[in-house]
């Protein structure tokens, strides 16, 4: 079960740190643009992933593709989403696709269908078949992002396409962002906030799929930045696993991150994004050396506040 | 401005209608399915897209294309969606993305960029330049689907490009599905429900672009499901103008549309998808030439109970 998968590579790195490959062209060194310019952009953008997981594929469990860097380059941008989320696949990391894909049911379904198929493509290539089923490559990951603002029934085709190739999704339930709370935190007439609501349903999404360590198929989003609400959440949601966006260049830290975590530094994955990539500016050195020592960096300072990660 | 520009193709060919080109594969006809194959998919949907652009560009103003069924074919099945896009640009239409993207501030950046930019493709075709200014090609249209679930400032980076470039963005507000009303019409400690809220936060993130008949760039998806919610969000957003999905396939009809639009059948466009794409199924004939017929016919049924368009 893959929420299973994920939360034992964390144990065994002893790292709940995701790499974020939020990789726009410009976070790339100087002398790639130069040599790729704007026209080789994917192109360059790929190369500089592939390095980066290189780099941290035995440090970290996970990577979180953010597919609006690959989507602003265009055809090629996918072409390079959908080379990212393999090869990192091929390197053993759990993949979660930041999409944030919400639509009415027959369309989610279609959405299900793009990111958590089993194959990212036959030609040849998948599981099933040796000389290619005729079916067109997809875009394949672990874990999807997904917005709730629809209900239920947008979010049943991803629910279901999760148990059939086991597959999970993260509801966003309380974002980073500075202004989330202008939906997020509105109080409702029966006492909840619209986030509480919102985890309420992820916690109920999820029922019926727990893995041996008692979280779902159907996680959250819930921001660093905002640790009193993650206190709550954390309690609220107790089948539910997190997926924690914020840490570093968007302000959230270790101590804020405890709230976020359940006994055991166990129930979560923080994300870092700029803080990895973008790590060689400040370090100096080669983006993929900086990328791997700003990761065991995070680790520690992670485990500076959570202790030893164990399942209990 | 490119509501005015909407408006105006509306009133011109008396016909709210906007042809949703959410083309799955499965409503392809057979013959096209065994010459093309699963493997042909993308270009078969192409080429069925085409044709029905051909057949039904001088009887509407507008599609809306629906990202997720081209995202379910993989990377050529983006290419098929750029393509479709700039080839109903080409033929006069009005393009709406329908991508429901959200995202943090940043991120949100990307995806303006994505579908928001000016050009489809420099490769020596862009508007700017003869031989190619280095940019890749990326997707172009005129108005775009975005989620509010973040906040403001996840909607500002959409509202900056498209003040930069005439564009527009609807905001999901009160959608077609049937579980929409799970957290769409909770009712906040306000007294307000959710889908009000989120009503009257597009109102004001169009404030200050407001065209000649008085609709701003920021739009609204209002599901023609919804009657009551309909009216309710007609009076009191009188700024904001309306994307309507939910005729035909999902069950609205002419009568429950009325409370979508103003005076004059103003402030609105209604989607058909399935009805349109599928004629061919209850119709015979082609697919093209029932494509047409149906839009026809949808034209006669809404204009049954909205009389002339007009600008008042």
């Amino acid at each position: 079960m893959i929420i299973d998968t994920l939360i034992e590579k964390i144990i065994e790195r002893q790292n709940p740190t995701c790499v974020g490959l939020d990789t726009a062209y410009d976070y790339l060194p100087d002398d790639m643009k130069q040599l790729y310019g704007q026209s080789g952009a994917a192109l360059a953008v790929l190369l500089f992933n592939k390095k980066v997981i290189d780099a941290v594929c035995d440090v970290v469990p996970a990577v979180k593709v953010q597919i609006a860097y690959y989507e602003a380059l265009g055809v090629d941008g996918l072409k390079c989403f959908s080379e990212t989320c393999a090869y990192a696949r091929e390197k053993g990391l759990v993949v979660i696709a930041d999409c944030k894909r919400n639509d009415i049911g027959s369309t989610a379904e279609q959405y299900a269908r793009a990111f958590l198929s089993k194959e990212t493509s036959c030609e040849g290539k998948c599981a099933s078949c040796a000389e290619g089923c005729g079916q067109p490559p997809r875009f394949s990951c672990d874990l999807l992002t997904v917005n709730g603002y629809l209900g239920t029934d947008g979010i049943l085709p991803f629910t279901a396409l999760c148990r059939e190739n086991d597959k999970g999704v993260f509801v966003l339930v309380k974002t980073s962002n500075p202004s989330s709370g202008e939906l997020q935190n509105l109080r409702l007439a029966d006492g909840r906030t619209v986030y509480e609501c919102m985890g309420d349903m992820a916690e109920k999404w999820g029922e019926g799929t727990l893995g041996k360590y008692g979280y779902s198929r159907v996680g959250a989003v819930v921001g660093a930045t905002y640790s009193e609400e993650a206190k709550n959440l954390r309690a609220r949601l107790p089948h539910t696993f997190f997926l924690i966006p914020g840490y570093g260049a968007q302000g959230g830290n270790a101590e804020m991150l405890k709230n976020c975590f359940a006994a055991g530094g166990m129930g979560g994955i923080v994300n870092n994004s700029r803080g990895i990539l973008c790590a060689y500016k400040k370090r100096g050195g080669t983006y993929f050396e900086a990328a791997r020592a700003a990761a065991l960096d995070m680790q520690k300072d992670l485990k500076s506040v959570l202790g030893e990660i164990c399942a209990k």
